[in-house]
């Protein structure tokens, strides 16, 4: 590693050398994203193109398309594609979370109503279903279409299972695939299809991104218990009050005794939580090491995610996307 | 017209005929509403199978399909992926209209929560999506990403301008065909493509679903006001009392006094509605007659449906299309 990459996040220096291409991504979301007659929908949009973020996703397709050698531009209509799956998910997450702030702002559904987010969502991803026509790749609309199921699929299950002792690190994992991988893997995955990469390739590039995604999720839960609030934005023990169970809590409850499983279920399933129960909890994962444990699991996701690397041909851009699975977790030590 | 024709309803001629085929579709839909991993997606879609519905939109595509010589059975699927969308849709408006019936049953955001609306209407969008990657065909996926995005657009647009005096009925036209038409459309075009059919033809399809979906809402919006109840299963004045500004008092708009615009303002735009207030609308409807100029409209665009169908091949189908077209105007006299 120079000095360049130990002080530069890998995603800032992956934006640079992508930034010509990161441009015309944005561009296209922009004039993809307006509508010509219904007035709310640039309204609403524009709100979320300002609220920014960093287009991890898009950029994983970027980079998978550079990496095998792309030089059409078929990979900036499925960058803006998978942005907007991403964006339209949102919308919808927050209407079935009745969240009032996403990365420090006002969410949609408050700033209008649950009618716009839900109806602006539905139109996102038609708008993105448009785009991916566009590329003329039926492999590709293929990979994106399996890709919107298990999202789908993975919100519902997490609605069921997330208050329910009875889940499991399986089910846990299906939910993970469903509300962050599926689309991480469909990224890069696609990036490779569209560039005509050969079989083994575009395997490895669906697991890196279904292994990148995967430690990226386990972390954000874990920082949910450990992180300070003023890197996250989000308070410690969000979760635990909004009786989510994440891993930290699954790896507990699978070893709880009678007295701790009655403490889990009243305040994970029933939700009768009081004063101290939050210490609480983090006595008994603390008892257990579970957090440690949930770390231990996100770096060997982020292993696995850079082992897949190794079939891929030597590029600055591996080189990126290898510190990129580091730095997914290194925030957590 | 035989006496066969007379006595029973075109569109259960249609189903009699196309009835080998419907079935495949509906086991074919019945199979890809499932999930192997949320129980929850099998629950609300198993309510909406069961609520039967006439199936109108896929019998579309089937017939289209069949006019047109098609041998291959990438026609049942096309007709399911139709269902699914309009099912998602319906799913979504419910959440978005906080309705409580459909159909004369209770909603699923009823039985179960605007959430599992929201998320399980997006599941049968993503499983609409892979089905009809399935059929292989990029222009039947360019077809129905527009129809989606139309759709969307629509909902969108009919939020904003239901209650908005503003609205004319060029407006009026875009939220029908995005509510009602453009799946009609996109069910007839689609299935003449998947056939193979010539570009006339295709076209011809489009006019014919475009016109029939039109003329179809505009019936539905004028029973609204002139339906019994027990016929439509809705409340004479529903829409009145909801505020949506349909075209029977969009007309009124066009030409009130001073007077009676101060009253389209009190009862649709701020919603202050008192007792005698939809008599009051009648009243000033049946002034300048609207209900009878909106028939007019409904009927022309039924003749326009009929007149489509000329290029298309001569066939027990098109005879049926033809009085389907007919039907839907009938009810209305």
């Amino acid at each position: 590693m120079n000095i360049n990459t130990v002080t530069t996040k890998p995603h800032d220096r992956m934006a640079k050398a992508l930034s010509h291409e990161m441009e015309a991504v944005n561009s296209l979301i922009r004039t993809r994203m307006a509508s010509e007659h219904a007035p709310r929908i640039p309204e609403v949009t524009a709100h979320l193109v300002e609220a920014g973020g960093k287009r991890l996703r898009p950029m994983l397709t970027l980079a998978a398309a550079r990496l095998c050698g792309y030089e059409g531009d078929h990979h900036i209509r499925l960058a803006a594609t998978v942005e907007f799956i991403h964006t339209a998910t949102l919308l919808h997450d927050d209407v079935v979370d009745e969240s009032a702030q996403r990365r420090g702002r006002p969410t949609a559904n408050l700033l209008w109503d649950n009618k716009s987010s839900v109806l602006v969502g539905d139109y996102l991803f038609a708008r993105s279903f448009q785009l991916m026509v566009e590329t003329g790749s039926l492999r590709v609309l293929d990979i994106l279409a399996n890709a919107s199921a298990t999202i789908a699929e993975g919100e519902v299950l997490q609605m069921t299972a997330a208050q329910d002792l009875r889940t499991d690190e399986s089910v846990y994992l299906q939910v993970v695939r469903g509300k962050t991988a599926a689309l991480f893997s469909a990224a890069t995955e696609s990036g490779g299809v569209i560039a005509g990469a050969e079989d083994a390739q575009v395997q490895a590039l669906f697991d890196y991104g279904d292994a990148l995604g995967i430690a990226f999720q386990i972390a954000d839960d874990l920082l949910d218990y450990q992180g300070d609030s003023a890197a996250t934005g989000k308070n410690v023990g969000d979760d635990f009050r909004e009786r989510k169970l994440t891993l930290p809590v699954i790896k507990a409850v699978a070893q709880a005794t009678e007295e701790e499983r009655a403490f889990w279920q009243r305040t994970i399933e029933k939700g009768r939580q009081q004063d101290g129960d939050l210490e609480q909890a983090l006595a008994i994962m603390g008892k257990y090491d579970t957090l440690t444990a949930t770390r231990v699991d996100a770096e060997a996701w982020a292993e696995k995610a850079k082992a897949a690397l190794d079939v891929l041909p030597e590029h600055e851009i591996r080189d990126m996307l290898r510190d990129l699975a580091d730095y997914v977790v290194a925030r957590l030590s």
